[in-house]
């Protein structure tokens, strides 16, 4: 894309109301804009790292057997209320709002219940699970107090996975291949050295529940984890008897600051019972589905992504999620032509900056935006045939042959 | 997709709350799920439909040089009330919800005012112009009454696409090419033959503004048309002095029944001036930003294109936007095996009924799902190394050899 025909424009003003360094950059390098606290916008750049997420997210489930849904954001409260979650003393982060024609209805803070009721449509027999269904889905929730940029918001984009199973070992099996998926997930999305798996508080239905923490310094968690990493566990669950369970002493933990990415749960028959989704087992009797939920905050991986890499200069994007791979600058007339002939045919991979500025302005530009890599050509570097490449993340640079850029 | 490892299963039974033909098999063929009136959820052969709907929006858009972006659901009271549109009497389809922290928000029904809002940011002068952003997004009508199955929700996905220009020439090339790229878009979903552009009533913005109307007999509007539809207009339009503008006779004109899916509309300054975004002239004067308003309801799309093609047996999709291009039946052992081997490595393209069901079964769901070919091997046809191809939409069936398939 030419940078001239974007509507949008980046400010060397820093926005007042963020106050983390990656939040601010956001909206400075022209990523989201925010409507409300905790509601944003997604911009032309934000909302390409946004849909570049979704399919890494996507490709990964795809292969693990899951299928793709849409659910509906307004919710029935006779769902809600069979599984005793419509009542807001029950479930405090509801907006509810009210039909024209009467009677009360919900904005979807999770999907649960719908998904539960949608699938005794489907399920009847064991023959018909195991089976898996996502959605990529705005999710409302009325926080008090809304934090942290798009790391926290009340409108955000979550993608939420549940899967359903007609015995232990096969819900078991499938947990087991989400975790696989989540580490490939997070590996692709360039944190896989920095997220780790934990254990996390599990509720009345499993030993442990468990997120996957990604360690950055604005995080809103606390994570413990030994030596070489191989025992990561949540705050609320630093205590005596689960330390012993996992073998190691509270004396060789230490602790850091994390943001969670991810959450996986076994659900057992916690809706399924009470919404009636059963399933009909080889000897004829009737049993309810094994559930299990899995969460990956889309719009917040990108807020916490965005926290982890900044430096003071801006952004910095992982190849695989940076809106464009290549931010190109032509100087003087013999450059600019140049890098317009580079342009031609890669309009996907590079944002070429024509406009009509100094260098050092569209220098700053690149650094505030992240692109992974910055491309100058000039009178000086066509002298050798050459560009200047220089990686956004290393500072590095590099004259590269002409001949040798590939986009 | 092998049909044996989908969660979703067809029905012979038609949903009572339905009452057209298209909805009812959108529903039987497990592309929906009715949550509530008017609210649906998308399965996975339903969202595939619909994806394919965004992105044939999305390439042709994108070709005339608009921008895409992502704006929250949740609203802002005080944009609304700048333009006078938040109170009930104005505009009473609004589904309002209370932030907990205090305060009203409502759910956006569209989005105007926090684009024309958004955009104060990045417009200053008429060298920013003119631009035009666009989103495919969720929007919430209060309706009284939903009807239509997807035709007409309170919940449904539309694309928004708002210009934003310095003058008026600027504002008519831009509205002319939109025109162009709605008529290329109707055509590649395959209603291009049966999609016209009508004289609507514009307002006071300008002397008519435009509807394109698909002719579908379950269609909501009547909408007229001359011999050789070079003249076609809304009822709204009928009148004896817009008739002579247009160089028509009553007489001369015949009505049928239509739905609309899509509208353009010329705002000129009407919420630019109220919610003050100008631009500063060449002559340092400053005034308001000339808009225009461009809708495609993508749910309602699929809805009238589903009523438009089906058949007695169920559902035709136009080969653009099916869920697959291929419906695969092998028959016997060696018919079974020949079609697994053709399924291999095409996956996305074909829709393989590999389960265990009589022939005539797996027939049925093909004709009820709609895939626009259907492809079957059996110990017969691979006596001549044939396979047996129907169309859908023709049901005109024959002999193809194998060495001819090409997916």
């Amino acid at each position: 894309m030419k940078f001239s025909e974007l509507f949008v424009k980046t400010s060397r003003e820093a926005p007042k109301s963020e106050t983390a360094r990656g939040a601010r950059f956001l909206v400075q390098a022209g990523f989201v804009h925010k409507e409300l606290a905790g509601v944003y916008d997604y911009l032309p750049f934000g909302l390409s790292v946004l849909e570049k997420i979704k399919n890494i997210i996507r490709e990964e489930l795809d292969k693990i057997g899951c299928q793709e849904v849409l659910l509906s954001t307004l919710q029935n409260p006779e769902l809600w209320q069979k599984t005793d979650r419509w009542d807001i003393e029950k479930m405090d982060i509801w907006f509810k709002t009210e039909l024209s024609s009467g009677g009360e209805l919900g904005l979807a803070p999770t999907h649960e219940e719908p998904l539960t009721e949608l699938m005794k449509s489907y399920i009847k027999s064991y023959k018909d699970l195991p089976v898996a269904a996502y959605q990529i889905q705005t999710k409302f929730r009325n926080e008090l107090r809304a934090k942290s940029g798009i790391m926290r918001g009340r409108e955000f984009i979550m993608k939420d996975l549940y899967s359903f199973s007609s015995t232990e070992t096969e819900h078991e099996e499938f947990y087991h291949k989400t975790e696989q998926a989540y580490a490939k997930i997070y590996e692709r999305l360039g944190i896989g050295d920095c997220t780790y798996q934990t254990f996390a508080s599990g509720g009345v239905f499993a030993k442990y529940s468990h997120e996957f923490q990604t360690v950055v310094e604005v995080g809103e968690d606390t994570i413990w984890h030994n030596a070489d990493w191989s025992v990561v566990l949540n705050e609320e669950v630093l205590q005596d008897e689960i330390l012993e369970n996992l073998g190691v002493k509270r004396e060789e933990l230490e602790s850091t600051k994390a943001a969670e990415v991810g959450n996986i749960f076994t659900l057992k028959d916690k809706y399924s019972a009470p919404l009636g989704l059963e399933f009909t087992e080889r000897d004829g009797t009737k049993h309810p589905v094994l559930m299990g939920c899995y969460g990956i905050g889309v719009s917040r991986l990108m807020g916490v992504i965005a926290e982890k890499f900044a430096d003071t200069k801006g952004l910095i994007w992982p190849e695989a999620i940076a809106p464009f791979r290549y931010y190109l600058v032509g100087i003087g007339t013999e450059g600019v032509q140049k890098a317009a002939e580079l342009y031609r045919g890669n309009e996907n991979e590079i944002l070429f900056d024509d406009r009509d500025l100094r260098p050092g302005e569209k220098f700053a530009d690149a650094e505030l935006i992240g692109i992974p890599y910055r491309i100058v050509v000039s009178g000086k570097t066509l002298e050798n045939n050459e560009a200047e490449v220089t990686e956004r993340k290393t500072g590095e640079t590099k004259m590269v042959k002409l001949s040798d850029l590939t986009f």
